[in-house]
């Protein structure tokens, strides 16, 4: 990603070309280790699935922060900035990630809101390695089409 | 798993059934936390992909857990035990995993000789939260066939 793009994201999120090595036998994607700058402690892996045309969200962490990768399928992901103290409040962020033109580590910091949509033929599953268990606790939802958040879905 | 299959582990390893959240959207697939009883600490999160019919191995990491589970694609894995002053020395276990049937988390400690074959008809997928980084120097290898581990692919 050029830094055009990055200067277009929102406080504090990430997005990362992952290399994958390939061979004739298959591949090696790399994701995320404890030396990477995105990495903010374990607090549990978990893939999430989603059929094809479904959107997820609007979700909220209040506490967790997020790295997510596309493996599978192609999904988009919708982000938005409601944060008191951002420099990027009121900002929304697109990606599409998926595992071949678009193979990215998505960082989602606690506090910003995001939905997703599987915009792939075949389902999309998203591996996420979150810095904290989940905890229901720390969660708030919006439905998918709010007046509150300024994207239509 | 019931007992009778625990019983017959190679010391230290794990093998347990994971469980799937599906509804008509999608699914949550749980995998690990840091309070599962396998986890180890988090080095890195990374994902193998295999061609179908294709051999990897044998590898033996001395220093690093792995856990694996395979969201996609159906893989066997042959592993053997040669630690001097293991139980189960000489033991060779053999699992298969899938992400229906068989979605297991496989926990391999260090020590333990591995290899697997992907058996199903397209690529299978490894998710793998290992305990360190990847690191060459803690890694040896072996032939896919050889006169030291008994196991014939």
């Amino acid at each position: 990603m050029g830094n055009a793009i990055n200067e277009n994201l929102i406080q504090g999120v990430g997005l990362k070309k992952l290399s994958q090595i390939n061979d004739e036998r298959g591949a090696l994607l790399h994701f995320i280790t404890n030396e990477s700058p995105e990495y903010s402690g374990f607090g549990e892996a978990y893939i999430s699935k989603t059929n094809s045309g479904i959107i997820k969200g609007w979700k909220l962490h209040k506490i967790m922060s997020q790295n997510f990768i596309v493996p599978v399928g192609e999904m988009e992901f919708v982000l938005f900035d409601d944060r008191e103290n951002s420099n990027t409040k009121g900002k929304i962020n697109k990606f599409v990630l998926n595992n071949n033109t678009n193979y990215f580590l998505l960082t989602i910091p606690p506090k910003i809101w995001y939905s997703f949509k599987c915009v792939s033929v075949n389902e999309g599953l998203i591996f996420n390695v979150a810095s904290i268990k989940h905890d229901p606790t720390e969660i708030e939802t919006l439905p998918i089409n709010n007046s509150f958040i300024p994207f239509v879905w």
